[in-house]
């Protein structure tokens, strides 16, 4: 298995808001980014999975939002797989800064995987590169 | 009391990812929208609640996606405030596509009101015609 | 030939940033919207051009900031097809404050017309029911 | 004088549309996103200016798109400050992939120094710290 670090960046200033905060919404496209930045550090590329025709939509997501990022603030993600099945895919975030060090946000997405036409599939059976690496890093903790 | 309607838009060529669906960090911008709508609906304006030196940070958000929208498609936010006590609101909302009349994404967001320093505050003394607008319109139905 | 309206809506509170006002890469999108509006009144929507397999990318774009639109601001977007031949398009807008009446940006974008894997094409000949839209919508001024 | 990187990303999820490709509005972004990383490089970040109630908006803006970038490419921003003379600032950028080495986009900003009114200033007098770095940096060539 491959070491997996956090994902890291700093705020864009587009990704402001007239409260001089991060907007809320962008919490979850910095999940997604952790996302597929995990999966590459893994060993097995978002791109690969859509190679093999498959995609990974989201069917859930939340997000608690505890101390606001600001603009250049550089902060890094904290991925876990909590849960899978070969089916279905709980992943846990929690967004940290780097600059205070403080918890900024914590959040889980769930997700199925689908063929191209959207239609759910398992991924045991017929893409065993997708199931082991999901399987195997389940549980694994980033390091810093 | 005013009658509020539900907020209602097409979904725009931008919003589409590769999967050819509105992304889904974009519904979380859908269920601000239909908030600040609802409001000036209800007769108090965000921006007049900006005038008070208030702010409605989110506190959480949650989100379940049931069936993708597509590009320039038409939906609707049903809205409704679920609780609120002058200092925590929670909100809920339903994504209808008016194409298809479908159940597209339900979700939830809580909120507090702060001072422009991110302070939190009571609204039921200092801000009565906050407090009032929010009061008066918890659990209420938009109608379509 | 169909009577077309300005597109407008108000500023969504996620489009600002932390100047306060709405972040510049947003008019790149009301542009868009904007085209896609145009093009729904004036009877050949986007969808319709992609059910013929064409896609409409943008070549060049830019825009001139004049005064700044604000949170919940109005605003209408005059669009005008300057240039069409039948494989190259040229559109300006100019995007006006329904509350000042000011101009507050102006702009042009040109496109292509292409297949879906990106391969510019004429469509005069193979794809009259667009060639004649935009054709005959060259010129038009919006009417308020 | 600090020697200057390109900046350099990999394109996100969330930034491609429904024609697959990197939606043409995100260039402009990652303009911003450059302009940032060249400020800090060069010893002046965005916060510094803005701690000295400077802001710099954009007057205007172009890009011309050339090849599409796609989903998790990686790109590189090559930027130059064009031309500064205390009060009005144009910058040139090339936006190149470090996958197919193909010149994606190119595009020009312009800027004036104002304010937190967005009041105009000059810089020169007033702001020796601002001034200096950009008079410096002008022509400045990042290095691979």
């Amino acid at each position: 298995m491959n070491t997996i670090k956090p994902y890291a960046r700093k705020v864009f200033y587009y990704e402001t808001d007239k409260m001089k905060v991060a907007h809320h919404s962008n919490y979850i496209r910095m999940f997604e980014e952790a996302r597929v930045d995990f999966l590459e550090q893994a060993g097995l590329s978002f791109k690969a999975i859509e190679d093999f025709n498959v995609m990974v939509p989201v069917l859930s997501v939340e997000c608690r939002y505890i101390s606001p990022l600001v603009f250049d603030e550089e902060f890094a993600v904290y991925l876990k797989i909590e849960k899978f099945n070969g089916v279905r895919l709980d992943i846990s975030y929690r967004i940290v800064s780097r600059n205070s060090g403080k918890l900024c946000a914590e959040g889980r997405t769930s997700h199925c995987f689908t063929d191209m036409n959207m239609k759910p599939l398992r991924t045991k059976a017929k893409y065993p590169e997708i199931y082991n690496i999901f399987h195997e890093y389940t549980g694994y903790e980033v390091q810093d």
